[in-house]
C-alpha cells in the first residue's frame, strides 16, 4: 500500500520508490513484481545499459485511490496530530474530507445505513 | 483486515474469527491482541473457567468501515465475476454503490478532481 500510495504521489522509477521508502532492493523488486503481476502496476523500461525500470499505475491500480483516500482520512484522524497532506477539492477549492455517498440517492452511506445480503457460497 | 472485516460481520468471539477465517490460533492470538493494543478492538470476557474473550470494534475500529468498503467495491470490480455480498442502502432500498463526494460541496471526488499540498515535514 505504501508503494501504491508513492506511486499516486508521482513516483514511478525504482530508484525513486527506494529513496522515498527506504526499503531494500530485494524486497521492493519482490513488491513491484507482484503488483505488476498483479496488473496494478505496468513496468516500462526507460534506459538502456543499464536497463532500468518505471512503474505506472494500470486503471486496475488507479482505482484503489478511494481505498487510499479513506485509509488517509482514517489515519489523518487517529495518527498524527496534523495532516501530513492537505487534499483540496478543485472544483470547489475546500479542504476536501471526502465521505462515502450513495451513487443512487446520494445520501450519506455508513455501516448503519447498509444491509447486507451475502450470496450462497459466500464465506 | 480480514479479522476487521469479520467483525463488521457479526463475529466477536475468538473461536468465531477462527472458524471464520481458517487461521492458526498463534497467528490469529497475536493480531487480536495488536488490534487491540490498537485501540480498533476492546476485549471483554464472556465466559470463565475457561476464559473465554471477545472482540468488539471500538469507534475507532468501526472508523475504518469506509476503509473496507472502497475496498470491496475494488475487489467486486476486479477479483470476482459474482460479488459475494451485496449491500443496500437502507435509506433508498437500492443497491448501494457508494462513491466518494465532497463534504463540502457534494460533487464526486477522485485523483483527478484533488490537488494535493504536503506539509513541511511530510515525507
Amino acid at each position: 500500500m505504501l508503494i501504491i500510495r508513492e506511486a499516486f504521489r508521482g513516483t514511478h522509477r525504482f530508484d525513486g520508490f527506494q529513496r522515498r521508502l527506504g526499503v531494500g532492493r530485494n524486497v521492493l523488486s519482490d513488491r513491484l513484481a507482484r503488483l505488476t503481476e498483479e496488473g496494478i502496476f505496468e513496468r516500462s523500461r526507460y534506459q538502456r545499459a543499464p536497463d532500468r525500470y518505471q512503474y505506472r499505475l494500470t486503471p486496475k491500480g488507479m482505482d484503489l485511490y478511494p481505498v487510499l483516500l479513506t485509509l488517509m482520512r482514517w489515519g489523518d484522524r487517529y495518527k498524527v496530530d496534523e495532516p501530513p497532506v492537505r487534499l483540496y477539492h478543485k472544483d470547489c477549492g475546500e479542504l476536501a474530507s471526502p465521505e462515502l455517498h450513495c451513487s443512487h440517492c446520494g445520501g450519506l452511506v455508513d455501516f448503519y445505513s447498509l444491509s447486507a445480503e451475502y450470496a450462497p457460497d459466500a464465506w
